[in-house]
């Protein structure tokens, strides 16, 4: 797509399509859904919603409306369950302050929820993952582990409420983190979903042109994912990532497997990674953390080679 | 939801939500997705797109952007199948003139594609589905009977050769058939899609607080669709609709069993059902035929009583 207005189109990796309506106005646009990753309906609900506003904070955005994208086992199932399930989105289209404003729902033989999203920007505020500069000193706001998590829940080696650090984590809007990240001023951000915190990283690193060192002791994990990967449950996006970043990556060697497996590791409803210059950090971190927003300094980045990664172990 | 800019929350079975940004624009949001309605895939990928789009068309709004929703199974049927529902639906995202942005997929086991669709209007020129007044005309601009037709085609009992002129319909963007109708000024206005035009006719009659009489031998078919209508090719969809709705129906007795399983029919990618003044019935149907937009008088709106529908067989 080649537009003037289509912001998004300068902006590799953009979490998010970005269309501009005026001189102050851009739209925000980005939708996801995924089977269930827990058994509570409400509580997929609520993370399946959290997951699909996470792009529209994660460019500094406000969301303005929410769409329910719907496919559901009705007959199998029942209302009921279908219900807690929206519900649960609703809840946090409404904490996010949006608009719940439709949808589409098809039966179907698994469930899938999810939401298109859209938000608006002033293009001058907008925050991408072209500004990171080397210098720069990386923040990620919530632990990872998911993938690990919901792989274990799937195979049945571990119950929700085994889960409940992490549930919570996944349930938590990345709003906080952007409202303090915009007050505070930042350099570029991306939140973290699929490919994780390696992939996420890496197209960060290719936007902004910069390289990046991980401090890979200092990745921080949900309680039950070190041992969830001592015992082999290591999920295929895992594997899908490792083959696909991997080619970018320097220093695996000297780092810990379970650190290995957390950096690779997909995640449902991740944090943001925010990368901010040297002398804001202290600044941030405080900010975040008075806003009950954890703060994790995972890295910093680097004059390069440019889209590389340096694991230090 | 309660909101001053949910235009939508006061227009009873709108087409899609409507959320006022300022005083002279507001966004037109609606998505749909659903299961293959024929075999080949760059089709079905247009007929999606057009049928996604239909919604922003009927309240007179002009598509900005287009997000795809995807579940497929890729192991199946090959990323080949994929591009070319890929490709038909971006083929009528650029004809209606819009921008595709991005999308979602995952895997699953049965295909499903639509779009999420975002739409640009001046609040002051929504078309909806409340304006219509007694004594409007009604006009239809696509036939009926792709429910019928989609019916035999997964029973095997047509091929897509057999249906070429309702592929062609549904294939064909409402995008000409709005522009007339905004040119010509209309009282009121819906896309027929899953209710028939039985049920968004009822909704229409509900929403303007009106009366329809339908002139039930009017209806227009494509060809193919009396004939599987005979042999008993009757989707589920159409009992639902007759189940719901007909208790707002007087004159069935009247009609003709197919002008029944016509006006029953769900439709996908339908035409516009509009409603316009007696005295510029004529003009609306002399330019939408210029448009070679097909035009069909269906019936009229009379003083009541509100909601309910007068079938004259």
């Amino acid at each position: 797509m080649d537009h003037p207005d289509l912001l998004s189109q300068d902006i590799p990796f953009a979490d998010a399509a970005i269309y501009r309506l005026n001189d102050s106005q851009a739209l925000v646009q980005s939708l996801d859904f995924f089977t269930p990753v827990v058994d509570d309906p409400y509580t997929y609900g609520r993370i399946a919603a959290a997951n699909s506003l996470s792009d529209i904070f994660a460019m500094g955005a406000r969301p303005l409306t929410a769409m329910n994208i719907v496919a559901f086992p009705l007959c199998q199932l029942g209302a009921d369950v279908l219900l807690q399930i929206l519900q649960g989105g609703a809840e946090r289209v409404a904490q996010a302050g949006a608009l719940l404003v439709g949808g589409h729902s098809i039966e179907d033989d698994e469930p899938k929820y999810g939401l298109s999203v859209t938000g608006i920007v002033d293009p001058a505020e907008l925050v991408t993952t072209c500004g990171c500069r080397p210098g720069d000193q990386l923040i990620l706001t919530k632990p990872l582990g998911t993938g690990l998590l919901a792989t274990a829940i799937k195979g049945g080696v571990l119950s929700e409420a085994d889960i409940s650090v992490a549930i919570d984590g996944m349930i938590t809007l990345n709003q906080q983190a952007a409202t303090v990240m915009l007050e505070v001023g930042v350099s570029a951000c991306t939140d973290i979903t699929g490919f994780g915190l390696l992939g996420h990283s890496a197209e960060l690193a290719e936007a902004s042109d910069v390289g990046l060192r991980i401090d890979m002791k200092s990745l921080p994990a949900y309680p039950q994912s070190a041992e969830m990967a001592e015992i082999g449950l290591i999920p295929e996006g895992s594997y899908r990532n490792r083959d696909f970043y991997f080619p970018r990556v320097d220093g695996q060697g000297s780092c810990e497997p379970f650190s290995l497996d957390l950096f690779c590791d997909p995640q449902t409803s991740g944090g943001l990674l925010i990368a901010v210059a040297r002398n804001k950090v202290d600044f941030l971190i405080q900010r975040l953390t008075a806003a009950r927003v954890p703060a994790y300094r995972v890295g910093e980045a680097t004059a390069g080679p440019p889209g590389h990664l340096q694991l230090v172990g």
